[in-house]
């Protein structure tokens, strides 16, 4: 058998894991509700269980190291710093207390770096050595590979696309700031996007973007989310239609500025978002490519080729892969 | 005596060599007008000529290896390609050509990147792994050090700073595209600041920016240059200031999205623009700061230690002992 490792992909709401080989095969998966647990220690016991028994599964075979990608995680530390979206507050030392319940050396990065990982050893990106993967979730978060390694920086932080400040003096972002990318990129920038319409659109006394009606406005406030405007768009709503193209317009700019300074290869698209496919990718390369630099002509724009796989999972194997084994497995 | 390399920096109207050790003290050094010289061969030739002679006037010292830096250079190629400011057009095999008349191992790099390793191994980015250096000068130049090492990207062309687009839609740039940083945050750009506020004025039928007089509409439009705004601004011209203030919220806020993207230690200010010092510097920082996401805090803003030095030949040397010596030397 192959060598294997363990990735785990910890989120808000589940946390993922999986038996991983070199190919990308993933031979034995698990989850739990990471809500469920209110110690971390009882959380890292319920994940190194689940991956006890996922090993036990195959016939117990031996897996050679752990990758995790988490939230707000620092590769440096191998910690968890300050994450809004998980219960445990202040640093958490997730690599040292998994690496100890597991007794296999563990390295953790942050969810959006792991995507990148995996991309570039089981997805769109195998052999490239220059990619960003950019995730269009809740927020947007990057992860950009360089000479053939992930980017960390200085700080262990480097690819922060997504708080990249692309409108001075738009909207109130999370961070404390105003005009960042994601509040406009990510499923909830979408939702600001055609609010935003609808409520200009009242103060002209026009029912939709153009005066034209939309369905969009019919649907009760807790009901318009990125899925209720990607579906009004599929049938040909004009007020979600314009909100997908200005939310192209703004990623559009952002990656061809972002493609100027680390010249990728390919920059992929990832996270809820990205499964709007074409509605999204299509005027978003268009702009992208309007407003590239020459020097850049031919990088591609896709879609993740493991946007519908246990993408997350194997992105944490890949950076077990990576570090563990580097170029010889 | 130390290991030694020659550093030869290729510019539109001056080319300057020298003999470079690996503390960054300049054994001996010559210059020549590059516009003197109609045919590549001819220039390659006189180039040559001039590093033996700066050989001989330390006695007959060996070099190890050449590095060069020139506008437009691509790293992969060893070429320089379509340089708009140099007489010889198409692609130019110049490390190739300087090699052979040299005999020695020759690389080459964009000035700007050369400038960066010249920060990193002789100026104020000593020790430092991640670093950004900006060059202000006609245009606006950048060289990215990752992880210890140049960043290229997949065309060679990475660190395109310049041409990040920071206003959709403005100032024509040479590139064929609207809106460049380099056509605000540099000489060039700070002129046409100060001329857009000036016909500005005169439409309102002010004098200066706030209706107070200023000396630069007394200035012979040929005379105009950022030379001429610095000292104006010296004195406390209010236009002026007010121009260096723009400039300085466009860089800052550019310097500040480029940070979340590399996460460098330090970025340094470097070419003409930056001569201005404090009047550049102080505002900048601010604008780079007050824009900065909380994880990057403590990045550094610094005017180039090279700046009035021979800043360009020693980046052209740095690049002969990092790509000949690595970390050895």
């Amino acid at each position: 058998m192959s060598v294997l490792v363990l990735g785990i992909d910890i989120g808000g709401t589940n946390t993922r894991f999986g038996v991983v080989d070199r190919e990308g095969c993933l031979h034995a998966k698990g989850s739990l509700r990471t809500g469920d647990h209110e110690t971390l220690e009882g959380f890292v016991k319920a994940v190194a269980d689940g991956c006890r028994s996922c090993l036990a599964q195959i016939g117990g075979g031996k897996a050679t190291a752990v990758g995790i990608g988490a939230p707000n995680a620092n590769y440096y530390r191998g910690t968890v710093e300050h994450a809004p979206n998980l219960q445990w507050k202040g640093v958490l030392p997730l690599a040292q207390l998994v690496s100890e319940d597991v007794g296999l050396p563990t390295w953790l990065t942050n969810d959006a770096n792991a995507a990148a990982l995996g991309e570039q050893l089981y997805g769109g990106g195998r052999g490239m050595k220059n990619l960003v993967v950019v995730t269009l979730g809740t927020g947007v978060g990057s992860g950009y590979i360089v000479a053939g390694n992930l980017l960390y920086g200085e700080t262990g932080f480097a690819g922060e696309l997504g708080h990249v400040i692309v409108e001075p003096g738009g909207r109130v972002c999370g961070c404390g700031r105003r005009g960042c990318l994601e509040k406009y990129a990510s499923a909830t920038g979408l939702v600001l996007t055609v609010r935003e319409k609808l409520a200009a659109a009242d103060a002209r006394g026009a029912s939709g973007a153009d005066g034209s009606p939309t369905s969009l406005r019919d649907l009760p406030e807790a009901t318009l989310d990125a899925i209720a405007i990607h579906r009004a768009a599929l049938a040909g709503d004009p007020l979600a239609l314009e909100a997908y193209r200005d939310t192209a317009e703004v990623l559009g700019l952002a990656l061809a500025n972002t493609v100027a300074i680390t010249s990728p290869a390919a920059v992929f698209l990832s996270g809820g978002l990205a499964r709007s496919g074409d509605l999204l990718l299509a005027p978003t390369r268009s702009a992208m490519e309007r407003n590239l630099h020459p020097a850049f002509r031919g990088v591609e724009l896709r879609i993740s080729a493991l946007l519908e796989k246990d993408g997350a999972v194997l992105g944490a194997a890949a950076l077990a892969f990576s570090e563990r084994h580097g170029d010889d497995a």
